[in-house]
């Protein structure tokens, strides 16, 4: 069953908002057996949604839509959608006395604004927002479906996976299409594309492969298409163990999982605990660890040692180990991982000083030259990196790269 | 001028990579007077290729393309616009010097996957790309031309700024079109629309106006569109004087403008330090800080006190006070910010201590609420904020009002 979804706002079309809710929705869509074979974003003028509705009903059965049903005035999904399926708005009282519910917990007062959002034209089906004023239009269509949900994406996610998702599926799907994703690591993807090139042509039929490089990572994609799921699924895991044979080492995760979310958990299944000392990464490996629910019980805290004097004062590096050495060195770094260890009481710790740039390199030490740290209470070990350009690509390749290698030598019992 | 962007890439339509391409190329676009009117992203197979090919070559004078470049077999749209503009591919031997010397600056070997990126259209324009290995291919058409350009968003860029949109302009600009942003705080859409709906009507008739809400912050955009820049900007400027006198304290930033990148400038004028005491931001506002350029002279570094214990030994919050009003508390985060201060020898601090879920919450204190303090050597103030619901949202909504308010209180000198 194919979906298509159109994203109405002039922010998407000058840059100024990144649609992030396509790829969610994609996402989603995709696990529920639907593909999505087109995304389209197009301005808030009634020409432009109607020339899209148009095109996309007249060759998609099922039609989603985000964005352009605020309070304000810009805001002219609705309108556009009325002029399409020739109808007019009529106040919707259910509609109404959600919207006042809402906004009563929130202690504002309803404004006319607030009212028009219970207009909702007449030959459509509404579904209710419970998280939000902007109601849900659901329009049967001769092929298929045109949904249109509000842009804010807390809305749209609670309408798609509590009501509408279930709904396209019960009408219109059979088909089952699976995704399987392996995360490979520190390998140039035409390298790895030609170390699997053999392994490529012994794929099924219906299996499909796509690589996705992103910042010194490549995800592989495995898609499979078909009527029996345990078969598309069978082909797949015979595929990712082969892949193993070649690549193994290079292996550091699948589909969603995060690299910080599966070491939190080796960590609390050990029972331990985990600290950073970050120089270059400036935060970025703590917010990873704390961006995941529960980390409190295993990560006991961190030091943004941005300063020498932070250094030497939080984590105990000799000043004259700084001087010698230089604050990007291996000497410094695995004296800040220990450091964090001993004075944050952590079982483990990262440490990281490098580079980030744009200024601050040297010939020596170019922009990108980060070191990593790793430490126990009594043991410690450290790499080198070259990370490349670009501030924000460094900071994430070195917080990735800290977590993963950690996660490997963990495992393999090296640390 | 108007132009269309198309991505290409299954990768897009299964939600596994969020498209930020195009917003940056609105952007741009947009500031070089040419109006994105749609994107759209279709899938890794010539039907869908031709088919958006032909759509949009026939509506749109500008259509740019990025993706589908890669050296791996799931790449194809170098094909299918050979297919498209019925041409063939044919050895270049420039585009392979560049691809030879790309890769040896990076110590990899050539491969035969390689080799095939130096094969391009015979009947397009080859604009080298300086810093990657896919080539970029200009076309022309009977009403303006096709530009194909690598998915990786670094080339994407380079390729964009030094090459392509200058041509573009040179060849095909004369109106001008404008954007000024203006950043809110504190004040909900329906509210803020509701104060500004007199002003929205003495706006000018070329001068349009949206709402972009954003995690607690609204960004109104102001657009102007006609053959006279000075013009334009002088009616934007008269419109935002007059959004000054209505919501003047709500305002906090401009355009592109960065809170923390304003900040650090407002501290490092005053020759002034920062450091962060971050409990439920968890490392966030200090890389909020360090992600800014030279950030190293402004930001003394940061300590996140995630557990009683750093809060008790790293901040010197005394154990009682954590005993007795517990961590979520008025007097922990006064504590926490004085402390920080303290420690790492700063001029000003910020200090977080929050419940960001999804578990810890109570009737009492629910997920969402945070404390934030901000102090100098002497002088702590504090305020108390309900952040709603969401992980990662709290954690944002916490770094943005802690960087804000801050940057507010210096300017009006009540810190």
């Amino acid at each position: 069953m194919q979906a298509e979804i159109i994203t109405i706002g002039d922010e998407l079309l000058i840059g100024q908002v990144v649609d992030t809710n396509s790829a969610w929705m994609g996402r989603e869509l995709n696990k529920a057996g639907i593909t999505v074979h087109r995304i389209s974003s197009v301005s808030d003028t009634e020409e432009d949604i109607l020339a899209i509705l148009q095109e996309s009903v007249s060759r998609t059965p099922i039609v989603l839509i985000t964005g352009g049903l605020g309070p304000t005035r810009d805001d002219i999904t609705k309108a556009a959608l009325c002029k399409f399926f020739n109808t007019r708005l009529v106040f919707n009282e259910e509609v109404y006395s959600d919207v006042e519910n809402f906004l009563k917990h929130r202690v504002h007062r309803i404004n006319t604004m607030n009212r028009d959002q219970a207009m909702v034209p007449e030959s459509c089906t509404v579904i209710r927002n419970k998280i939000g004023t902007a109601p849900i239009m659901w329009f049967k269509t001769s092929k298929g479906v045109v949904v249109s949900m509000p842009g804010v994406p807390s809305e749209m996610k609670d309408a798609m996976q509590s009501s509408i998702i279930p709904r396209i599926v019960s009408e219109f799907v059979s088909e089952v299409l699976i995704h399987k994703t392996v995360h490979i690591f520190d390998i140039p993807e035409a390298m790895l594309a030609e170390r699997l090139s053999g392994w490529e042509d012994e794929l099924a039929a219906n299996i499909k492969v796509a690589y996705l490089p992103q910042a010194g990572k490549i995800r592989l994609r495995l898609s499979g298409k078909g009527k029996d799921r345990d078969k598309l699924e069978r082909l797949i895991n015979e595929a990712i163990d082969k892949l193993y044979v070649i690549v193994g080492d290079n292996i550091f995760g699948f589909d969603e999982q995060l690299a910080e979310e599966e070491l939190l958990k080796l960590l609390r299944n050990k029972a331990a605990t985990i600290s950073c000392a970050e120089s270059c990464s400036g935060g970025y490996l703590s917010h990873l660890f704390t961006s995941v629910p529960g980390a409190s019980d295993v990560f006991a805290g961190g030091i943004v040692a941005y300063s020498n004097k932070v250094k030497e004062e939080q984590l105990g590096v000799a000043r004259s180990l700084i001087e010698q050495e230089g604050a990007v060195s291996k000497a410094v770094v695995e004296a800040m991982a220990l450091g964090a260890c001993k004075v944050l009481h952590s079982d483990y710790a990262i440490a990281t000083s490098g580079i980030a740039g744009p200024s601050g390199g040297s010939s020596a030490k170019p922009v990108g030259t980060v070191w990593i740290a790793w430490a126990t209470k009594d043991k410690v070990v450290s790499r080198l990196f070259n990370f490349g350009d670009g501030r924000e690509r460094i900071i994430k390749r070195t917080g990735d790269a800290g977590v993963i290698l950690l996660k490997q030598m963990i495992e393999k019992k090296e640390l």
